[in-house]
């Protein structure tokens, strides 16, 4: 059984991540979010596309980055002690990040290129593929530019959290009370948050070209 | 069901695609644009060689590199935004532009050398072979390379598409439209469209001494 | 036969680890120590969780850090020969440092991203994973803030059992004598013993903004 | 079927293999050169020993070098624009002229010794033995000999195709003519061809203890 | 059949171990020393713990590198033309001084943490775990540190053989003539010889904590 | 069947073996000398050790790799131009050499340890073990002592040929016209050769305390 404790740090967690996905303008509605477990997850935030989707935009992909490290930025905000529950989330964050950069040619840094094998072949079971076939200086970028999204996503999910703290605490405390929140109850207690402007943040330049739009995701 | 919005955007990238092969003198002419589905393909551009090839030019494959580019290139003009869309057309622009480096010899920078073990030999299922046997050095040299090869050719594709513009938007209308467009009116489209001399590019010295033709490519 | 020379260096590391755990204000209550061999340990130190526990806090792998080194700890103070029975404690501590660093994002120096490949998939019986796909300053910023978390927690160790010489003493003297002492007994000979509370000690930034809390192990 | 355009292409290739190794003291003669395709090749020259041979020289490598560059030297001379038609020819330079340095103990630079595995051996159908045993620094010192090998053969293949500038002429206008040369008409062509003595040619310090001889090749 | 010249090169290294064990306090007796080839050994040291053995503390590594390296300190003494028979005994103290580098924690240079992958695994028949995870300075800190470790234990052999030259000419001389010395001449032989205090031995830091004691080894 | 030419490189190839290994004055005597080709060999120099021998000496394999460049060495005196002949001798040399400082720790450079995977053990029929655990600094220390080695083995054989040069052309001469000299003729050949003594030669400090005598082998 989950102690109190913990499913205040879940209900917090899931809690950053729904923020999040509402206040960035391109997101998906924000259709359910719970802290009962399912499967190997302590809880989760259902997200749903308002229309099929076959491209990924740049502008997603960042948001997605920003959703993604919601979880771990609550935990951060409220406990200031963060826990192993964000372990997959910046596990997927880095692939997208890492992805952008050395695959979709999203990185102005290091150019339209592949860099490194191309990923997803497998052998007996295992990717060997990504085995680098770049300079150590090229390394050094990719690893810099991959830092520098993440830490911009990082921080663009702070200061939606902190600027809307008030309804992060509320929501939060539902959960703990009620488990689930339901699309409805979402809209009432997101009422008032503002869409993310990203004035302040640290986006830096690669987001420069792009409009912020809310991201939605089912995690 | 792929959404307007999306259409919108693969109608832009097949038209940068055939627009920069229209516009490079050496290319096949352009046979068929279309945005249906085939494959795994969203949107394809049909050329057409005229005559058999069992060689290829320096300068057939800088331009393939400048055509391969022309879509990712053309979501940048439109859309600041760029897709994943350009995901395969950037793997093998990479793979032409590392051949042209490491197996063709077509490098002044690193000479008439094969660096690193040759391609295309495979071992259960996977190709180890390119692992390098050259220096640190000659790693970041060739990464260089490959880097003004594509850089250059993204700036072709970019001065094509932006010198016509108006070109391009009435052929994505007409694909957006009727989704494919045929020859005959490919032919009426592009009749304005000068050959592109690539004065005022940043072509570098390596295609210094090639006159620039047209390139066919069937997607 | 393990010899009585060897019995007392078991006692005093064992008592170190006990000790420092005690110490540790979020650790859970020691239970039983022991210099009964078991398995293939030599002597062994339980503690109970007073819940289950799903999430694992940042300060909670701190202070498991400090248990882990809490036995070469006494055996450097007590002896000033260190032997090879702190082997798999050093190689525990060390992995959970670089857990800590490299998949769950703890350390501010290298920020939320994963490093390397995922941990735990396998291939004909061996984890070919952890190789890394950074660059050569990453892997020595790693390293340097893998040696941060295990000097740091080293040093911790070190000033609880120099700041309680006197019951470690009694402790190990109990051990030799009896080889086991039970939960009532370890209350009783821990009733003076002050929470560590980190003062003056090397701890570092890391650490900086995390309430330092009791932890529980079974070893 | 191969156009004019690609066969007059073959004949300079053809042409240029043929005319650097006639100029080339210590090479066999010359006894067909065509431009009939043959197994993978486009186009191929004949040259025969005049005797049984169990040792080469490291002059005969020196020369063989520049026969094997001097194909494509002859598209540089002629087209400015070369093409993939001399991968072969640049991958076998690489491969001599890396064995001169690293395993024939044939350079100056790196001295009497190997360098990484012997050649030869094979794992499962591939080769792994090549992994270097080295230093980066012999890495990057390997690279700038085998580069230097190959630069100095590619510039006498230059000298000699310049010098003899109307002669290749000849000899390609005559094999797009007649497809095949035969070694009476190689005679006639090659009879005012000088004995290419290296005066002026940067063959640099390495080749400068050796007297040039003509060197043959089956290609 | 082993050379009169040989017997006396083996007298000299297998006395170089025994002296060697005998001067430092910690070891355990010399029980045997013999000149007999034994399995793939031209000879043999047997010495005898006194007792069971479950934990080896830093002294004695420190003691048994010494010991290991005894051999080849005598052969260097005697004819300054050592052997290739230390290869095996330089394996196994290179051997010992990694593990207690990367694996013991037992330098204070590089700290109590496990360096590499772990020890003792095996894939189809080879160890391939010791693959490093660590960056290249950390890499060179331990090739210095493991040669800080190996060129303390071999100054250490060479002063004691030095100090007790006359001792060990003896030894020597009576494994040529007998082939075999046993517990009781050893003694006697051994009389005079002062156990071994380090004063004026480049031991260095990692040592001056412990207090050296004779070690025993069965070679 | 072989030219007059090569027969002429062959003699003075193994003329040169022959020559050296008297000079040094630890080699067994030269039992026969040929230039009849047996299995893959041109022609071979057959000495016979005066004893068993169960341990190889530092001078002994400093001296053999002065044999085996011997006949590399012949060929560059005579002929400036130097064959893959020397291949199989170069590949032999470099092996020695890197067991020296490696294994045998026979580098006061490098000291006595064991640097990298100990050799011999295979995998799958290839041996994959001497994969480095060193740091690069260590790489470039191994390669330049390795190099010096083979420098000054080089160097102490072409001083030998120099300094004996009618006598190698006596012996090159008597082997092509008879194929093959036994042990009467060879002792009446070299019957003034001086035993070198290494004065004036580049051998450097490592083998300073060696005392260099003549060396044998059967090649």
């Amino acid at each position: 059984v989950i102690s109190e404790r913990e499913r205040r740090v879940i209900a917090y967690h899931e809690g950053g991540h729904a923020l999040v996905a509402h206040a960035l303008p391109k997101a998906d509605p924000v259709h359910k979010i719970s802290i009962i477990p399912r499967g190997r997850a302590l809880g989760y935030t259902l997200t749903l596309p308002t229309e099929d989707k076959f491209l990924v935009r740049r502008s997603e992909l960042v948001d997605e980055l920003a959703m993604l490290l919601g979880g771990r930025a609550a935990e951060e905000l409220i406990f200031a002690d963060p826990t192993t529950g964000a372990q997959n989330d910046i596990d997927r964050a880095t692939t997208i990040a890492r992805q952008m950069v050395t695959e979709f040619g999203m990185s102005d840094e290091l150019g339209p290129l592949r860099l490194g094998q191309p990923h997803g072949e497998v052998f007996l079971g295992r990717d060997l593929s990504n085995r680098p076939d770049y300079s150590e200086e090229i390394a050094a970028r990719i690893d810099a530019e991959v830092r520098r999204l993440i830490d911009g996503a990082h921080l663009v999910a702070r200061e939606i959290l902190e600027g809307n703290r008030a309804v992060l605490d509320r929501l939060a405390e539902e959960l703990v009370v009620h488990e689930t929140v339901d699309v409805d109850r979402v809209q009432e207690l997101f009422a008032g948050v503002e869409p993310f402007t990203g004035a302040g943040t640290g986006r830096g330049t690669a987001a420069a070209a792009t409009d912020v739009q809310p991201h939605r995701r089912t995690p």
